[in-house]
């Protein structure tokens, strides 16, 4: 059997590198997703399990692989930013994809349980993924925002949108039509004055999306230490630990860039 | 909060159509699965509950995705092959590889218990994917029997390396370098010779990998009629389906072809 | 002055390697050539003279790069078809579409004198490259089919405008309105009934472009040989040699194909 | 005739956008070009008839794209930076390429009398070229002076070698033998103590080849202009154009970057 003879095939594999010094994003979606929550009981707007389920997946993706700087998510998406510099498999773009999208959909299947306990996954649910690259800081500033402000767009109009149906009575068609042509302010005027709802009081989660970074930690031990011709004697241990933290604030503006000046890599670079 | 400001970042988004006519093939490889193999107590020099996992995975992407003609896998691999008209996701790279490994992933972990009984999943595994095009059927068929060809190799090296250790009471160094710098007749002749093991009656499966196509199926069910003025009426209805099947026999050879001739599509097009 | 300080920039060079056994087609276009052909008094509807150096370069362009094996040719643009199993640059896209764009440019400005002796060239004209891949025969020959169908089209209409205008005594704006909306029939009915022309009896290079191909030529010289003790004898020696040949027939049907069977690899690899 | 048949092929053309905010360099090389040197005996080690044809062609480029910011030279080969921001062929690299490779090889070919009177173009000479994107300021500056220090490592070579073989009468396998080994100080040291010559004193065109930029120039003209009752008068006319300039300055330190600050564009952006 002469391997040789096929092995010529190889050389049909095209090479897909992804340009130095950009940011690499893999963002994924659900598919159909919008059915998938039906299936499985979601609550309307938001359903803490399916987000905190998304975020445990995405912080398994971040510990596997550790040039990912800073993971983005909302909804059933999630964007996770490789650093610019990065040189983990080669920068392949096919690599980064596929790792990161085989991490998080194995992880959503593994960790379902810890967050739907009472709710058996029906099927294997599947997740689509791409690459983007970023050349500068702005622009990567830039996509972030884009979907923050798209979180913020769609939770506005879901929160809005579910209260008319829950709390106001009407049927689904007739939210939609309330809502046709409504901006912002409007939705707030809604929520406010027909169900005394004050929208910034909302939960930062649903407003902001989540983002997960990596923090040092002070972890403090307690350890007993047994000392030649001593008794054993209770030693405190403090470690500071590189771990993945999760928040729900605006990364629009510029304070939470300030605050964590390490995500980002000079651009002068 | 200005939407259209950030919106222009879509446009960093580069267009990865494949080209057309071409058969699309999208391999899977377990990533770390030497490690994780021995974290699950696999069976050397196969585990038949893993391969039996990963074909179930397989058909559960092959059901998905209704333009893959034709998958074969073997040890931790897996290819997938879109026939070459297909307009799945508009022939998108990352769109055909990253929903391929998604699917592949959650069903690993979604199926784990149907074949790992007793064995509980430590952690989510994850699998890395990669898109190539083959022009014409020989190329196709070549890749294939290169993926053959390949099974075959590493299953008679395995079957006799762990033969060596379990049977041969050899050390792993020792079977290694036992077998350093032997032929296939080398290697087949310490089976029979030295542990009485004819390789041609080894399992299909190990030897040939698993191909999993679609055929049509007759199903036969029983019914229970009732009509009107007479009792009820067993009836015997048989409708053909698409599903599914799986197959441990050469695909190097034209034989498998000529009985499958549905699988390819014609060159002159 | 550290060289491999800056060395590292070249890695920023993406591969752009054409996918093994499919027909590599570069086809340029002239830039600006409306405006050209009326700077450099070209003839309407055609111009013998700007077609003659056309395929000057394009035979410039195919004797540089013998791994095209056709190229045809009609109006402002030239297409060139490398062999399918070429592996001339190492089948980077870039190295080939700019190679034969540069060949042909020089080549039309070197040549100019001899196909436009009384008219000189005012700046030097452009032209522009690209690459399109094609996996069959059938879709090597359809691109093929595309460009002299086109050049039916084109020829038909212009053949038809020009008439009404030169010896119509149509302005161009009248001659237009006359034919908005006309079919290929009545084209060439306006030229039978009204200008006695029958389309079917135009030069079958402005009706069919210009193909160019490699032909094994007999070349028949006379020497005048000097043996010892002899007079001088007069020897007839015929060698064969490739030349490109021009054709101005039709390559949409088989027949062109049958003829030349040396063009097309097959499918089958 | 049905073209609408086969326009299907044009389906096959594949995207190649340039990603966004990057420089786009465009780079062309002579080809054979040792060979076409010596078949036009070019002065050594530098033939300035040479090197301001290539200076010449570029600038017809530069005149053609304006969107191109600055152009660096030097032996046979050429470097084009595209703004950032441009759009250009919509950034599509086979159109940026193949365009800049064309102007500049018919200006080659165009202008070739106006630098080599006396010597006549044997046959039409070919670049190729090929593009590659940059991300940041400092990975521009890094690429070009990488081609810079190239220049000067490439000159100091060529100018002690040739010095050893015209005026030091070694053949030249023997000056390559003298020379292999030797650091750049061994070579200002061989120049200054056999032959006087202090390379610091070369020309700077050769040293630091010929970067092109634009620039914007007061270009002072005199009219006669008659006023109605009066005779006429002699008026001085001042405009302001931008113009493409030529310098033979170092581009690797911050002076000629601080000198002309636009044009680079922002990191920033």
């Amino acid at each position: 059997m002469a391997k040789s003879k096929f092995e010529y095939v190889r050389n049909f594999e095209l090479d897909d590198t992804c340009l130095r010094n950009c940011y690499i994003v893999v963002r994924l979606d659900g598919r159909n997703f919008h059915k998938f929550s039906e299936q499985h009981n979601f609550m309307k707007p938001n359903d803490n399990r399916a987000l905190g389920l998304m975020s445990r997946s995405a912080r398994s993706v971040m510990e596997e692989l550790e040039d990912i700087t800073i993971a983005y998510g909302q909804s059933d998406e999630f964007s996770f930013v490789f650093k610019r510099s990065t040189t983990w498999f080669k920068r392949r773009a096919s690599k980064l994809m596929t790792h990161v999208t085989s991490q998080f959909s194995s992880s959503f299947v593994y960790f379902w349980k810890e967050y739907f306990a009472e709710q058996p996954l029906l099927y294997p649910p599947s997740f689509d993924g791409r690459v983007v690259l970023y050349p500068s800081n702005r622009n990567l500033r830039d996509y972030l925002s884009w979907r923050q402000a798209d979180c913020h767009i769609n939770n506005l109009y879901n929160t809005t949108f579910w209260t008319l149906v829950q709390e106001g009575g009407l049927t689904t068609t007739q939210a939609e039509e309330r809502l046709s042509g409504t901006q912002a302010a409007d939705k707030n005027e809604i929520l406010f004055s027909e169900f005394n709802i004050n929208y910034n009081n909302e939960s930062s989660m649903h407003k902001k999306g989540t983002t997960l970074i990596w923090e040092k930690v002070n972890e403090t031990t307690t350890k007993l230490i047994k000392r030649p011709n001593e008794g054993e004697t209770e030693v405190t241990v403090t470690r500071t630990r590189k771990k993945v933290t999760s928040h729900s604030c605006d990364i629009i503006g510029d304070q939470f860039w300030e605050e964590h000046p390490d995500i980002l890599e000079s651009d002068q670079c």
